[in-house]
């Protein structure tokens, strides 16, 4: 039976750029591959979430997974926890979290701490603070952090103690609803970033880079509250045994809560090719992230973007034959600007290939060209079904 | 007032057909009224219930007519018994039945007992049981019945009785949830399927074909389980009298349910499309089902599915003058795929002509032809609004 890779390529759709003649990123990069996965393939517009929208990759990724975002996102912390590999349970109350410098006063100084790489310690230590009723779980990657709280009467109905800015004060958690667990929770969240503090300020590998003259980490900066949600495993969901290859911790949280396998990407591109095709063996399904042109576009370098994209068209080139017996969607979960350097809610062009699709007339892969392809203009949570169908595994309802 | 015709072309649409040169049977087929109303008509693909679902014929119809089929379809049994004849009401459970035959430790050897005919004999012998708090209904059309169980009480979670295979055992019904009406429901089905079997048994007829050697006709297989559900009955809903002309029980049973005249079906293809046009000087609204091309796609047969199609588009060439002053419009309930034997999820071409359309540059009726329509990708849910507007009948939703 066939299988399927779905490649998305993270904020590769973009805006037409001035410094480009008017073209997009796509439109200016030499793309044989893509472009011949166009012709070969039916191809359309998508809307990751709804016309407009400026998703997330989060709510992106799980829309394109086929789990309604307005239903189980409520923010990036359960997915960012997941992704660093804290196993999270549904009902937990999760923030990503940044160590960050502040002074006596509690202004943020920096909300980084310099880009402190040596937080195991630092981590390790703050496992010591107990809360009333609440299991507290923390792991971190650089001055990067997540922070769970397990137990009965939470709710992610907080809001962040980043500041998002340096200068300014920490600013302590209030409940964003008049609930006792909203309040519950924000007074946790403060009693724990209080004890935090203390921990940190203390430790020696603070009182090390203080004398080395280096931003100390003695605050954890908690933003995007969410509550894990109870996703529907996709095995029992499609039937296939999905796996996911990504770089990203958020990406990566998707695919865990949603029990895919969790592949560690390939450093080169085209070795992650061919890692794909590897995975595809023992996996029906495989989704792949690549965040490269995302980050480009948020970077506001549109030459940047153009040369990502033209290495994606090499690794897009290890995969057409996959592609003749075998379903390979290849799209973006979101447009990013290079003029805005962030997300926006322009739509992003899609292409299916495989044995059964109706090719259409479309012969080049771009934001422009996809949208006057087959599918017409679908949603991100569409992807799933078309693509079960064309592989046959559709439940039929009615008869 | 303009009048509508909706001819709906049962499993129309398929994928690129091999043997076809990559085109589909619609694509390869000689279809020069069809693509005539194409030329004239707005165009466009529809998704009979939603992007990638394999809708049957029932829930398909129930939509395009503009009965949501996620509230109203619980099952394939009430449309069926309706489309028999039998006068089914809300909450009414209904189920499709096989005359088989068994053997004396029920394993089923013949699920339609030989194709046998003469069943209304044993339909009238089954009259006789009793069962308590339930009023039973039975209808027969050759080896086929429907079954309706009429009270308080019920439910139509149970699973089915009939395996579904031969040289099995027969399947005693199950609850599907655990509730009363469920429990009771299935109990009652069990008791009336023994004492069906019973009667069965000893029936003349039976007695006659065991002598000739004939398979008998000893046991009830039932099946597809259903309530029978509330519609707004279409003149009501739409101010039009509707009425169907259509040849299998299950679309006869779709009108029924809606209050629609059903009219039977002339055999010959270009009788019926004179047949359609008399019936549209008494009634407003016209829905024509044609099933024969889904039934050669079921057979895997490209072949007898673009001969098919071109004696619909003979038939359409007597409906092109009616298309000057009034609506026709020709689509597909579902794709059925030549190389699938089944139904699958993949759009479906729709066409509309009328006076008042947006002509749109497309000139041939095919699956991707239509996709560049002006109509863009609808589904079956909006076929009925969008007609109602053209034939100005909408109720204006403000001011």
């Amino acid at each position: 039976m066939p299988r399927a890779l779905l490649l998305v390529c993270d904020g590769l759709a973009d805006r037409p750029v001035r410094e480009l003649g008017g073209r997009t990123p796509l439109e200016a990069a030499r793309t044989p591959n893509l472009d011949a996965l166009a012709d070969s393939g039916i191809t359309g517009i998508a809307d990751p979430v709804a016309p407009g929208v400026r998703a997330g990759s989060d709510t992106s990724h799980l829309a394109i997974l086929g789990y309604d975002p307005l239903k189980v996102y409520t923010g990036r912390g359960p997915f960012e926890a997941a992704g660093m590999g804290i196993e999270v349970m549904p009902g937990d109350v999760a923030w990503r979290c940044n160590f960050a410098s502040v002074d006596e006063r509690l202004v943020v100084l920096d909300r980084r701490a310099g880009r402190i790489q040596e937080t195991e310690p630092l981590v390790e230590a703050l496992g010591s603070i107990e809360l009333p009723g609440v299991e507290v779980e923390l792991r971190s990657l650089g001055y990067r952090c997540a922070l769970v709280f397990r137990g009965e009467g939470l709710s992610h109905r907080v809001s962040d103690t980043d500041p998002h800015a340096t200068g300014v004060e920490v600013a302590p958690a209030r409940p964003l609803e008049p609930s006792p667990e909203a309040e519950r929770t924000a007074e946790l969240l403060n009693t724990f970033s209080a004890m935090a503090h203390r921990v940190l300020e203390g430790h020696e590998v603070n009182r090390r880079r203080a004398k080395q003259g280096l931003p100390v980490a003695n605050y954890l900066l908690a933003r995007g509250a969410g509550v894990v949600p109870e996703l529907e495993g996709f095995e029992s969901r499609y039937g296939m045994r999905g796996a996911c290859i990504a770089t990203t911790a958020i990406i990566k949280g998707i695919a865990r809560l949603a029990g895919m396998e969790v592949v560690e990407a390939e450093q080169d591109y085209l070795d992650r090719a061919r890692q794909a095709l590897r995975v595809l063996e023992r996996c029906e399904f495989l989704l792949m992230n690549i965040k490269e042109a995302d980050e480009a576009a948020h970077d506001h370098s549109p030459e940047r973007k153009v040369q990502v994209i033209e290495r994606i068209d090499a690794l897009v080139g290890e995969l057409l034959e996959f592609a003749r017996d075998n379903y390979l969607v290849v799209m973006s979960d979101h447009t990013t600007a290079c003029s805005v350097g962030d997300h926006c809610g322009d739509t992003v062009p899609v292409v299916i290939a495989g044995p059964e699709v109706r090719r259409d007339g479309v012969r080049s892969f771009s934001e422009r060209a996809c949208a006057s392809g087959g599918l017409g203009r679908i949603r991100g949570m569409h992807i799933m079904p078309i693509l079960l169908d064309l592989l046959n595994r559709s439940e039929k309802f009615g008869a």
